[in-house]
């Protein structure tokens, strides 16, 4: 440290502890991200009693002194001596309280002076020590802190959740102070070079004149945006362009920098990779890639999946006009949070705990809150603007922020806030909108985002480009397809033949399907469905022509497509009043199907499968629609290519049986048709049984999709449904680390996934692999479903793009799952 | 051949062909065993028109040449030629029927000769060919006819059955013909070294005079016990028993043995391992073993587990005095048989199928019934004796059989039977008591059968003594501990605690418990259930002392202890009628909580150690009931070995927490008893992910026992209250082979319980592993998890006996799958 400060001292020309002229320095963390619980800055290190009358003369301001000094023993009692802030408030509203007494007004001291005295006081009554007078000693014990902080829990839980080294350590940055408390021609601020919320290519910043750093980080006053010094110092300002340029140049990455005026010198303080909007990351990756300042891969490593979320994430609904605008603040970070007020972090944690989506309405908040910030589904401050605590940390998150909300008042004696003048209290429904800053009363419906967007667009051209494995699109309707399509699906994975069974106008004759008392019946009612079906399965072949289109025969258990028996026993009693006795008679039959029908476990019932081999003729009936529907648009000159998937296979015999009932339905219909359309067989893979024995299956089929969601459901034996009530609580006491529907359990459910993998590429290299359940959307599991080796995911449209960015990533990371965009992106 | 034939010719001193004194020959297969299609015997081969003078002038009775003829013509054109039976009885029918004309009468035929035209006019319509004229071209065509059986698609699919292997192959035994059917002083008959039904070591069997071997065979006439012959021929009796005796000498093992007695000359034609009841076998094995003629080993060897089943089978119980006996038959194979009349195999096969349980009511049976007779509980015929084909096949069943009941009386102009003079129609109830022969009208109930059998009991102590794994025996009462420790149990493997809970006057506390709305209330309620459980347990630990007892801790959702949602509706609706609001506002109550409680799936819901997670009082009551009952328990002297066993656990996760919940629970009670009781914690692996990560699992526990239940559930996807729809269908049509809740999955379920032990057994060697599920008591499986390694299974008090005898074999098996004791038991 001495030879350090010695360099320190020659440079500045001055010493620490000189009562004449002291060199004064800051203290910061050189670590090359901020992460909670870390001890970030301390300023004005070095001033003490005996210096004072030295710095007031030497810099012709005793207001100057002392606001340093009070800023030095709040800021180091807080930090480094761990003083509780509010001891320090308390202190002020005390000497402000004081001095509007007449009496105390004599005293001729002025108001500075007694909060410095107060301050001490503070630090003296918590610690039991006066305020360190050595300026070695409070250099020392503040570097000291920037250490300890660094294994601090807080900190190290952090860089545990993201994955950052602990080999990594940090620096302690010890600079000569300048100030921007040294009057309107001084001020310190915060710059962007590219714009944090949309990526522009511009600087963006705030800047507040006379105050140190602190003020403007913690949001306490509200700063003119960077602009506005164009005119106010005109020279800083295009000097600060320069330098915003260079540091780019160097960086290739977007910065945020800190600076401070003093007199009208500019001295920059720290730079860092900004942290932004998902939106502002894709375009300022994408831009940069196409100025050529990175590659390609670059960019597309940059981009967090989150990243993509967020940029395509929803918007408020107000097309009914009934909204009511509360307030408008500053739009700090995109996208939409509607939820019930929580007051406090903890309050945030308590509710979102009971499952309510919260949205955290606070003065301002500090790093203290972080757990309530991670919980909430968007943050709305009272105070600070787009750079203080709360807006950096939910660009960080993805998240909504409205911060500097001025119409919102908070008084801690009064229950509840003010907003526009109407009170709230906890558990009250907002509405907020970040793009705008808007906030509305109530809870507003939501609007799916925009996904017009070029450098997204781009961004996820080069993600296609980029993965040898293929992301496909879940699509029920021709309308789904149509959306995959544009959103650069390689095909449909997975679609859902029931769904088209449950439109009101389907679902007589699918009932009726189900009731019949014969075959001969029940293929009336199947003939009656082909004709539907066959369209629905026109539009996806129209759409994704030549791609291709996998269709799932029925899988869920019939019972689902009947009224419920309570239902029944209602119209049937209604029947009875109404002496229509045949028509209840024919009821009460229903009613026996019903119960007949009824099963214990749904979940492990007669369905998928199952069905097919019960009721031969439904099989017969889809492979018919699905052949058919591809031989009319084969004719209109598309490309179709149908893949078959059998649901819900446990065994080798099933597949086997399966696949000739299928080939046999499809070469009738073919002939029927006159046409040679080609097709696959393939099986999904969600029972335990079937991915242990998927090497048999395999042998007759040419694909096989594992179907996560199931298999996830059978290898816990968590009945989704029902695991609500416990599940939460094992995400909460740690006995799950992850919820395993969200993603992939690699320790078991992927275990058997690898071994059904391993053994069906030694034996049948040729079967496709894929995989079709919503994990295939989550960007986790695509990096582990890419290190099985998969040819390709299907996710919901909505997660198309994630997907996209994530397979390519989970390819790039193959070899190296620890990068330094790792730590730069968090 | 004609070496053979030269030798046989040599021999008789004459030769085939001569038409003054022929040579007439036997044609038999030499196979080991008879199987179903496979041709058997044809006897009388050589008589042809030619040589008929020769052959009744040398024997001094053309009504025995006649008699041969015809038998030839019949047995050689029904199975070498393959002329219907029932041509040949339409024949005999026709003759009969003439001879009764007065006209016919003076034609100066015999019936004999009418009857030999007759039977030859039938081959001739049949095959169109006359029957052969030609003794050599008779002689080959038997030969070949048996060679050709043995490929058979009833043999072949008999033999994969029976894993007999395809490479063993049949010889052909052609004998000089001795005739039966000579006069009084004739006759053929069929012998038992030891008395097939008990095992007791006396000559057994059948003889009838003036016949040859098919008639006692086929039952078709009724014969006399052998010991008769003492009186009617002693020479040849005395003869019999010294030949029997060095027969079994021989052998080494029972025989059945046929002989043929011309002209009181014995003649032996044939003998075999005979076939015979469980009891039986056990009785042989054990007194071969105790008379020094075959090892102990080799007893074991030779015993079935089904060959137990059967000898510990239950009794009709007619305490009530109101059984009406309807006939008495032979005792042709013991156990009881409760089912309902089917008349023809096909019948019965049909209502199997239907899920009835049938008893399948014939005049005789014949090879051709096999399939009725393989689903059907019970054979009962009206002709026949102990010997005849229904008994043989019943006693290789283990099936119940009654033979010989002539006061059955069955026409088939008439729908149904007289049984006793009452009529009975398919679909009536009866119930048969193979031990006695007696046959009773309606559905009797039934008694677990007697288990003091010295033989069994000497038996399944060697068993005990050959195997280095154990059986323990699954009790959830003191009453079935005392059961299982007398039956050799070698501990208790499983324990469930719930049973305990479903009596009335506990179930009361268990519904207080669930509905509780404070901790304080359910605290209260399990401090009553607390001194109830911990009685039982004390009963189990003094039953038991000083072996193993595993205790479960409860496992099913709590909705299972309440009342249905309906009859709650019922109450309130009477409480509201009675205006009764108070009560029926509670049981609104009750109703919510039901209805709050309810899973979709609840075999994969709330349950196992979910439940001990969320509500760890009960787990603290449990533990501490069974601790409070093991401390009291030593205090009596006894030396109890409590393990305590979590159910349903899925992740490391949960068991780690668990086991520091159980040792914290444990430490509590044990302090309070100021008592050392030494215990251990276990795991129940019955989901996949449990077994795919049991090495994780085993790092908490001492003991770990799959519960393949539950286990085959979830890897199947197979919900067992649900599964009987599809299940059936699948055995049917063979998409699976075995029923995998009786017979364990190797290839599935069986995989991944390989790949816990392995992994268990690499990581955590003192982890002993155990197996409770249903599969514990099949044979088949206990095979299969002996050669895992696997240290004990546990089974119902009911399978002890056979699971012991498994144990032991799948030990002794571990290097030999095939042994000649196979064969020689089918």
């Amino acid at each position: 440290m001495d030879a350090a400060l010695g360099w320190l001292e020659d440079v500045a020309g001055r010493r620490l502890n000189d009562p004449t002229d002291p060199l004064l320095v800051s203290v910061r963390s050189g670590a090359p991200v901020s992460m909670p619980g870390m001890m970030d800055t301390v300023l004005n290190v070095g001033i003490t009693d005996r210096c004072l009358d030295g710095l007031s003369s030497k810099s012709g301001s005793r207001r100057f002194a002392l606001d340093s000094y009070r800023r030095l023993i709040q800021m180091y009692g807080a930090v480094v001596l761990g003083v509780p802030r509010q001891m320090f408030d308390r202190a002020l509203d005390d000497v402000k309280q004081s001095m509007k007494q007449p009496r105390e007004k004599t005293s001729g001291k002025c108001e500075l002076e007694r909060i410095v005295q107060a301050f001490k006081a503070a630090v003296l009554e918590h610690t039991g020590r006066p305020f360190p007078q050595d300026p070695q000693e409070q250099l020392a014990m503040a570097i000291d802190a920037v250490f300890r902080s660094w294994r601090s829990d807080r900190a190290e839980c952090y860089r545990k959740l993201n994955g950052i080294s602990e080999s990594m350590g940090t620096a302690v940055t010890v600079q000569a102070m300048v100030f921007g408390n040294r009057g309107g021609k001084s001020g310190t601020g915060v710059g962007f070079t590219r714009n944090p919320s949309t990526g522009a290519n511009e600087i963006f910043g705030e800047f507040l004149p006379d105050v140190q750093g602190e003020d403007i980080v913690a949001g306490v006053k509200t700063p003119m945006p960077i602009a506005e010094m164009a005119n106010a110092m005109p020279d800083v300002y295009r000097e600060l362009a320069v330098i915003a340029r260079r540091l780019e140049d160097h960086f290739r990455e977007a910065q945020d920098f800190e600076f401070t005026v003093e007199e009208e010198k500019l001295f920059l303080l720290q730079t860092r990779t900004a942290k932004r909007s998902g939106l502002a990351t894709v375009r300022t990756a994408v831009e940069m890639a196409a100025e050529g300042t990175i590659s390609r891969l670059e960019a597309l490593r940059r981009v967090r999946p989150e990243n993509i979320s967020e940029a395509i994430s929803s918007k408020l609904d107000m097309s009914d006009g009934a909204s009511v605008l509360l307030t408008q603040g500053t739009a700090a970070s995109p996208g939409v949070a509607v939820g019930q007020i929580a007051l406090t972090a903890e309050e945030a944690v308590a509710r979102a705990n009971r499952g309510e989506t919260v949205i955290l309405v606070t003065k301002e908040t500090t790093a203290d809150d972080i757990q309530g910030m991670a919980v909430a589904a968007g943050f709305l401050t009272a105070c600070g603007g787009s750079t203080s605590h709360a807006a950096v940390v939910a660009r960080g998150m993805g998240k909504c922020c409205i911060t500097g909300a001025k119409q919102i008042l908070m008084d801690e004696r009064v229950p509840g806030i003010r907003i526009g003048g109407k009170l709230f209290h906890s558990g009250d429904w907002l509405s907020l909108d970040g793009a705008t800053g808007r906030v509305f009363e109530g809870q507003l419906p939501t609007l799916p985002a925009d996904q017009e967007n070029p450098f997204l667009d781009a961004l996820l051209g080069w993600a296609r480009n980029a993965s040898s494995s293929s992301v496909r699109a879940n699509a029920d309707t021709p309308q789904d397809a149509i959306a995959a399509r544009k959103a650069g699906a390689a095909g449909i994975g997975l679609c859902r033949t029931e769904h088209m069974f449950f439109a009101p106008d389907r679902l007589e004759h699918m009932r009726s399907m189900i009731l019949a008392e014969s075959v001969e019946e029940r293929a009336e009612a199947l003939d009656l469905l082909l004709p539907m079906q066959q369209r629905d399965f026109e539009g996806l072949f129209r759409a994704m022509s030549p791609l291709p289109v996998t269709i799932r025969l029925l899988d869920p258990p019939l019972h689902e497509f009947l009224p419920t028996a309570e239902k029944i026993d209602c119209e049937i009693a209604a029947a009875i009043r109404e002496e229509n006795l045949d028509y209840a008679g024919r009821l009460k039959n229903v009613r026996r199907r019903i119960e007949a029908l009824a099963e214990v476990n749904p979940m492990m019932g007669h369905r998928g499968c199952r069905l097919s081999l019960s009721y031969p003729e439904i099989l017969r009936m889809q492979v018919r629609a699905v052949l058919q529907a591809a031989a009319t648009v084969a004719a209109e000159g598309h490309d179709p290519h149908p893949e078959i998937m059998v649901p819900l296979v446990a065994t080798e015999g099933e597949m086997q049986a399966l696949a000739q009932m299928i080939e046999a339905a499809a070469a009738e219909t073919l002939r029927d048709c006159e046409q040679a359309i080609p097709f696959r067989i393939g099986a999904m893979i969600e029972l335990p049984r079937a991915a242990v024995c998927a090497c048999g299956i395999a042998k007759y089929v040419s694909f096989l999709s594992f179907g996560t969601n199931d298999l996830t459901q059978m290898t816990y034996g968590f009945s989704r449904d029902d695991a609500r009530t416990y599940l939460e609580g094992y995400l909460q006491n740690g006995i799950l680390k992850a919820d395993p529907f969200r993603t992939i359990d690699r320790e078991g459910v992927g275990r058997l996934m690898e071994m059904a993998v391993q053994s069906v590429r030694a034996a049948c290299p040729d079967v496709k692999i894929g995989v079709c359940g919503e994990h295939g959307g989550d960007p986790e599991s695509i990096r582990f479903f890419r290190s099985l080796g998969i040819d390709y995911v299907s996710c919901s449209p909505a997660r198309l793009a994630v997907a996209q960015l994530a397979m390519a990533q989970a390819e790039m990371k193959a070899d190296c799952e620890f990068t330094f965009e790792k730590l730069t992106a968090v």
